[in-house]
């Protein structure tokens, strides 16, 4: 088989990181460039010595012109407003782009510019796919630049789709009570991160401010066909990875759970990175670890008709690195699981 | 000053062990017995080589006779069942209790009776007083007889119980998504708490069936004059100590995030256990480690009309051995923080 | 390619499960049994969702028999005692066993006999080969058992052998300081090892009576020609996976860090799980977590003479499965980084 | 009792901060003066919500004349070279000086310039106290410049310091295998201390580069009466706090565990922080946080004629802060333990 050359840009982030450790395996690609602004002449396992031996590519400074002179996909895994500084360099050379920032992940400028900032790509954005395979699997297959979801939001969209689509959901009434690993700050230098400002504590943070909430509730609205809010409340866990999403949520109608967990089995059949949990058992963050899962519960409070939604990702993984190469597959003809197949990291 | 006697029925479990550790240099109190069935005849420090030299005490196993005939106040920190099996004996005797478990926290046998299994001291209901002295500092000097609360109730309930007694809760809106360190399950060889079980991980268990959630319903419920239905979800933090409380409410009347620190700020005066945030600042775990305070924060979603409400505790002090002491202090006239002056673990 | 039929006994412990994570995705073989006194008839993602969908076999408590009619290789991960009153039935049966256990770690039974038991197979101690490939590669690609080395002696032997082989140990000099993760202790409801008696802490255990010296020193003295003793100290991490050793060794002769450097880059040399880092760059448990690496680095203090090597390995991987797997891979005749091409699990 | 004026030198480090925590409830002085290059005009309690309500002294930064003005006490926690730019204006004001940097650890320049920089005060050493009171008590109640010991010191030089005094002492085996929390790295936005870089790993750093290799060494070597060479290796535990050496040495002359413990056991006799553990007892670094305790144990190696001490302290109690209370209660003639009785924080 005739590998694709793929390159990624900004591949020292734990995103990036991500890439590479789970391409370094893909029997399907090949890398051919990595760049990072830090470390650029530096071979990558000399700042990653656990790849030492596996990946010894050094990293790059190049830009797009160079890049696209190597590569057929590139993986942008850099800061929202750098992505798309350069993306449209990639597309213009012939590149497919799956693009981990938040710059392509609305379909209309505006949205994005009321929560980041000015965009400058909007003629992009008409034929970029939001790359949730589970909801956009066919779209994915035909474009040539993916905005791959934030991480909180697959984790809430994956959760709750089913009872959108349903018209099950309420519209005024859905919260997410999120909880991330610690890696979702990315890797730099903060205060706020070091260890001993986060172990053994908890916190929420960004409460009714986070830049996730408008991916969700954009991907939950055009489901369900109506305006749905979410209220939105980000956590920090003293662990690496995983988000952990408790999703709460008023049926339009009475359902029990048996009924509503045939609504989900039926939603994602034929879907292999969803996994749903029989009766009487709820997942940990620790079954999808380092693997592209989502595995979801769910419980029916019968007195108030309300349902809770449990579902786990690996922020890194399905939230990132993972669900990007999952579109990557798609975008080029591959089995949708290739390279995917990782076994979760347990204990 | 007089000090007072005091037995701790099961000191080698947290709360006692908290218990002890806080006791030791209460200026009030002499400790006079702890009891422990898994290490009789074993000096306190012995077991707990963190206090050589501090506590020699050895553990016992004396019954209520003896200890009764030492002490004059008895905390039980024993599992529920167990507590009122042994409490009648220390109150015929003269002492006063301090109940740790569930036994005497509700004022009637049939809600116990639903959620945990048939009362066997009944009689003694209609005395106790459920001690969160932030609601019930009067009663709490007067009986002889403390239910303590649990730990996620204390949380759940003093973040709410403003809202609660101004009329301004939603009965049927309240969502309590709380976190809790692992201690909170107990000093025990249980393999789901494990370190490599619980470690890097995050997970939710027994939702919609925690036994707290009656505690809940009934405090709020009294406050508000109305039933209010809590839905509660506890999840498990890779940490040892602190519970964190996410607590979503709907309002029955529009207030502005302003206006609702007002009215917290006005119902918390005088207490000195409670520390509201200011605007901008959102409480951690990590803020009331060994202490006894309430850390709360509070935002409000103008679109939805619903309030979140941060709310921290230490599970083995506010929410255990430290409200303890507190509820002793009272029933005995000392100053309600008497022992309890300690500053917060950090970092 | 025929799949060689494999069996797992005591597959719900970490090294049982560490071997179906890995054996899972293996190339060269299939799992046709795993058997566990806990669970029998459950099935294996049921007590591991992490696996759900991946490995779906059902816990057996099947006899040797049973097992031998099925499988050609038995990889028994059960504890010591265990191990050698089911394993001759195995090879009986014309099964090939890698032996996680101690029971045929050692030549001969009285050195055995004095850490241990009474050993009820020695007549098998003869054609045992020790399992650690680095330095018998050739044996147990002849031999039909196995016993696979214990986590802390495969990091120290690996971390001294050069030196040991080159005479350059002073045979009175050598400590091993070695820390390792909480999954060393096993999968097991024991209070000491539960997260809150773990986290946040660091503490020596069995100082001097560990029994994992024996092994080293057999090997270490084999290699040098002379009997070298080993001042072992374990000490328990609070994370989950790794021991890094810390090992001291007096030269015989002067050397300097980088003729050794030479001296364990040559010794090393075709073996593929071995990593000497560059000077400079000192190993990282996390570096080698998931994987079967062995990460080395020296230093050299010229005013003592004294030799400081720092080893990593994972102990349920390098430490335990993936050394199991990387003998499996020698008996059978496959390549010996078969399925053992796992990238390391960072962040 | 009149209350002695203390000011804290860069109060907003760990150091500091551990500093404010202890002398917040010490009941024989009063904090007059915080000061911070980060955070000047801010309140300490808003900076560290953890004190809401206890400190709400602001943070400053004045200059060594207005500091002096307000404290007879001044406890600098910067960093070296910082520090003794500063302690000669304090001093020549009448101020006496625990200075928690390495600035005045040494006796003599030479030494200090090796390892450091050039000394900027270096006619103040001679009249320096290196603060350790269990060697230098009555030292340390005449002088007016106290250089307070490196954590790791403390830790090591506490653990051997009885056989050195005894000549026991082989000076060329010592060996301290150390391992330390993150807190040590101090409070500070770096990459490599970040939870995701440090959770779930262990490494060892600057090996035979530690610039606290040659306190241990003046220490020691000084109580010996001959010099001591220390092979000093630090290591880093995914915990906050807490230092655990596993001291190695050879001795002069065979003696037993129990005549051992009896001669560490009349060396620490009258100094109440040190505790010797039982036989059969190995301390744990949990077993001293957040108190001023050393806890050691020791085992002999009958074969080898080698001793092992375990030492643990907390190392911004006994290793910094705490010290540092100790040393200023002997130089204003307090009671030593006054301020220190605090129970360690378990679990």
């Amino acid at each position: 088989m005739n590998k694709i050359k793929v390159a990624i840009i900004g591949a020292s982030g734990y995103a990036g990181l991500e890439l590479v450790r789970l391409l370094a395996r893909h029997p399907g690609c090949e890398l051919v460039a990595l760049t990072s602004l830090e470390y650029p002449g530096r071979s990558f396992d000399q700042v990653f010595p656990a790849l030492a031996g596996i990946v010894r590519l050094p990293f790059s400074d190049s830009g797009p012109e160079e890049i696209a002179a190597q590569a057929e996909v590139v993986f942008t895994a850099v800061p929202h407003q750098a992505a798309m500084g350069m993306i449209p360099g990639f597309l213009e050379r012939g590149c497919k782009v799956v693009d981990l920032s938040a710059d392509f992940r609305f379909p209309e400028a505006n949205l994005y510019e009321k929560w980041y900032q000015a965009h400058t790509a909007p003629e992009l954005l008409a034929e970029t796919v939001y790359g949730l395979p589970e909801l956009h699997r066919e779209e994915v297959r035909k474009t040539r630049l993916v905005g791959n979801p934030g991480c909180y939001p697959t984790c809430v969209i994956l959760g709750l789709a089913p009872l959108a689509k349903a018209g099950l959901l309420q519209p005024d009434s859905v919260i997410a009570d999120c909880k991330s690993g610690v890696s979702g700050a990315g890797r730099q230098a903060l205060l706020g991160i070091t260890f001993c400002e986060v172990n053994d504590g908890f916190r929420a943070y960004k409460v009714l401010e986070h830049r996730h909430t408008p991916e969700m509730e954009q991907e939950l609205s055009a489901l369900a066909g109506t305006r749905v809010k979410v209220t939105f409340t980000p956590h920090l866990v003293p662990m690496s990875r995983g988000i952990l999403g408790t999703l709460y949520a008023g049926l339009t109608e009475s359902r029990s759970e048996e009924e509503l967990r045939g609504l989900y089995y039926r939603f994602y059949e034929g879907h292999p990175f969803v996994r749903l949990h029989p009766p009487g058992r709820l997942p940990d963050t620790r079954d999808v670890r380092g693997a592209n899962f989502c595995d979801l519960a769910l419980r029916v409070d019968p007195e108030t008709r309300r349902v809770i939604v449990l579902s786990v990702i690996d922020n890194l993984n399905k939230g990132a690195a993972g669900q990007a190469i999952q579109n990557f597959n798609l975008m080029v003809g591959f089995p949708e699981t290739m390279g995917l197949e990782v076994v979760p990291f347990v204990p």
